[in-house]
């Protein structure tokens, strides 16, 4: 029933690439289908003015899109001279739900940044940001309690991402572009690894929906996030 | 136990005074305790262009907030230059949720826009804002109904937003500025008069929460959304 | 004569509503027949950067124009991206004409901003942001004194302001929207207490004007402040 | 008793040297004093759009100064990204002071767009761009009429502007630098050849006035003007 | 003497992948030792306004940088609201460059868009932009004869470039990052297949040069070109 | 053969006028034929920030042009909100060019802003801003030194510029406006006053170009910035 042939809770192929760069501290590709983002982690050893003296650290994050990595050219936000509101919006989720992973106590008064540059991109973009951003964070967090600039390790679980949506009037896991577009409601799930909820966003696209729908996605989200969880575990091993 | 004296389950009072303003085509001044939002809809008689020969409307919405509608002032954005990545936020939901309610096929190829300008705030104000902004919608609708312009309303039904929490470990709605600062998880809850969810955004703030725990906000929800859709049914009789 | 059949020299009605917004140092709704102004007084601990040693403070105002506050909706300017020469212009204004009834040494090294934000507009809207905002001013000044952190009153006198010009050959008090779209000649008296100018800015949109014409404007605005001044002590008192 | 010597009723040296540039419709150098300022007139066959088919013209212009007019160097406006307030300002006065001099129904359907270009500053910089925006503006149509574009001449008066205040309790004609930094009340007055008042701007930036100060101020700027339009006649003979 | 031990006429390894998006109507990811490029091409079916009845297509470029494909991080351009000057100048010459490999008369009014992303950075990132730009359009004139919409090739020879420098006394070709960096002189040149100039732009960065060194990098440049334009035509093979 | 009559290596007229505004440390106005630049040295006491504690001076430079020194009137920078790809490119252009002529090391921890406003152009606007921007320089550097505030004179060698093409198949020097709209190649040429290079920038605008070609506008360009040295040396003379 699915464009691709998927069944209604069949993830697309995983693939987490790390160490795709040479200059970040941490980095990572993550192909989630046809949805490819280039993830990497910069330490920089002060924190945001506003944690000045707190003893706590900061994890932030930006995204960005490749004009053509959309089926027609998008303009580039840097010749348009600013950022939209929907990567403002994304990069703000990115941030939130990474910090939510993070002992910021432990992490100390310095801030990483997570930067998700979407390569090509097919729907569920800002999961795999988060996904592939965690991996990231973890291979620069590893850095820095290896050279014992930090003791204690600050990530506390971690943290996927995964959307789900009613597609054709059925809730299915992980949509592509095609599914996104004409999904009456979709969502976005950001779990820890304990299965815990750190963000859910809804939203009727085209239908409102009901509780229990709103239940069997959560059903999906969790067991998408499971197995994102394990290719992290792999990728950062 | 709130800082308020407020029950769990207790709304603010929620008073909607409509005409507030002698130019636009709808308008109210939604007060849900210390929060106060006025919003204005003007009808444009020009769909935007991605709609062109299609047929169908469109509702869209901005936001804003007086520099001292804060407890400290905050930077006026047409001065800054730009509007903030949570003001887009906000008014990019604003009017997704608003569109949810409409038959944009029987609104013509016209615009409505929907003006939401926080006069003095105190938590909530993106609910305040949908909840009012539908008042001011319905007025708006009205009129073209009224003066023949369109002739089957395009309003499907009502739709009103509050936000809850998880605060002090408990779960409560309609959180005040105070409760909103210190909530470990909040979300906003954005429903239709018959109990449809259009849009749910649950974010752990500082603890991540339990499915358990989101299915008692969403009772409370349901409970503040019944009787916000009631105020409105008083504001536009 | 008038469209709105006032006398030649007969001020629309003016009320002045004090501690509208809780969080202000200092707050008026000023309404001036039909025009509508939100003003705000800010109390900042520290001067700009200019006056730095000097012992001087310092009073700046910021002004804005809900969207819908006008006939037909004019864009917002902070999704513009920037304010308009006319915004920047009366913005200076107000600030250069309070700053005009203050004793900047007596007020020390602080600053104080008035908002001057326009729920409605029906013509004068800049007069009655400074009428308004000296208000404003001034109840923000009385919480410093009360307080003990300035110890003699740095407001030197009433500042209060209003247009006159030339409609339909006749020169006429307090314009509103539809006389100053056909004004001739227009102008804006800004005057103290004690009936000295502060400033006074004539303009021929359409026709040159005399010296005479002049001096009679001049003789309306002296009477128009006149009441303004009585209203400013009522609110205030 | 004037820091340059002068008598209180004496102008600064004038001199308007015309057909300054090679590519513009007009262009003079107009030289008050110190005070340099370059004046070009653009002729455009097309109106602003708000003008479409009323068969009326327009005349706007733009202001700006070098970076190093200045005593100490200004921060040049297009690399700040904006042009400040002031320069917002003093453009729309020099529009609007020379459309008052202009029948826009015998100057048809196109544009005059008047650059004023301060090459030195030494006080008086608006003033000195209205009168010499007023000579190209006034050679650019010269032009207009010479080729037969247009039939009537457009230019009903003269325009012409000085600037007059109370410095060191005198009120002195024709402000400098010096003067200008330390007078407690200046203002700009521009007015027709035939004597009659465009724009009257006084402001108290130390001081305030009485009526009778403005009266004073008023002559002088009546004597000034008269000297600047014989100069002009001079320059466009 | 190279710090990457490589011989002064020696290039890094070249690498073109092509076919690397899915989207892009011709791509391809240049590798320049630790230089990559990601390199899309993007067919319009308008040319720019400026085009519009002249029968000539067009071909212009955009460049951007990761944050994080420099050793440390750089800001991202969307945020900071602005293309650098040297992102412009880059672009601007990629586009010039390919411009004159190709008969815009026989292209027809459409326009080309190669966008030329650093996903890392060792140097030389403007040439391997070229040399790798030319090969995604190669690619997509090939999609549109292919398609018959063009019938006679509009690129008339190959473009490709590189960097020569006089690094620690010694002319070397393909300058890395660190060579770049503290080189006296160094340029870009850019040639066609037949060894034609295009574009030669040298600088002295630290000590001016003789033109007996332009020369020998004009040789170099020669032999690093042959070795470029072997590996165009191998990828698009 | 050239549309002004001139001999293939023949330069235009050069004239430079310095001490040309009373504010500026140094100044000059160069007109090459009808091109015209007033070129202005500000002393600044500081150096940019990332030379702090190096005993490094730095030479910076910004490139404007009136927006009427064009035929057709050109958008004004400031109005527009940024400046164009171009202006960027030249500024850059000028400062490192100067730049190669100055022992920063003598100059000290200051920096000399040159300002480069053309009034009046007809093609080789940044050659004349180099050479007279070099004048200005040499007249700020002087005052220094004279003032005792530098000891040696970090001024190294003349820097000086001047444009040479292939203009209908002939390599001319010093190409005006119409020469160069049409020259098929063409390239600026910066040299010291012993005719070391500084930077060569050729480019093919519309054919590209040989070697030998390239030679024969090295030998143009050595003749041509020997006649400017020598201007320049009479002009500080």
């Amino acid at each position: 029933m699915r464009p691709s042939g998927r069944k209604l809770d069949e993830l697309r192929s995983v693939f987490i690439e790390t160490g795709v760069t040479k200059h970040a501290e941490g980095s990572c590709l993550i192909r989630m289908g046809d949805t490819h983002v280039l993830c990497t982690a910069t330490i920089e050893d002060k924190a945001p003015p506003f944690l000045k003296n707190t003893g706590l650290g900061w994890v932030t994050a930006e995204y960005g899109m490749l004009p053509r990595a959309t089926n027609s050219r998008t303009r580039r936000e840097a010749a348009a001279g600013k950022q939209t509101g929907r990567t403002q919006e994304i990069q703000r989720l990115i941030g939130r739900a990474l910090r939510a992973g993070v002992d910021r106590s432990a992490l100390g008064e310095r801030q990483i940044v997570i930067d998700c540059d979407v390569i090509q991109a097919d729907g569920g973009t800002r999961c795999a940001s988060i996904t592939g951003g965690w991996v990231a964070l973890r291979l620069a967090v590893n850095k820095l309690l290896k050279a014992g600039v930090i003791v204690s390790d600050p990530i506390i679980d971690h943290v996927a991402a995964v959307s789900c949506g009613i597609y054709a009037g059925q809730p299915v896991l992980d949509l592509d572009y095609v599914e996104d577009s004409s999904a009456g409601t979709d969502g976005n799930f950001i779990l820890t690894g304990s299965k815990r909820l750190i963000e859910v966003q809804m939203s009727a696209e085209g239908a409102t929906f009901s509780r229990a729908e709103m239940g069997e996605l959560l059903d999906l989200a969790d067991k998408g996030v499971e197995a994102l969880v394990a290719a992290q575990k792999a990728a950062v091993a």
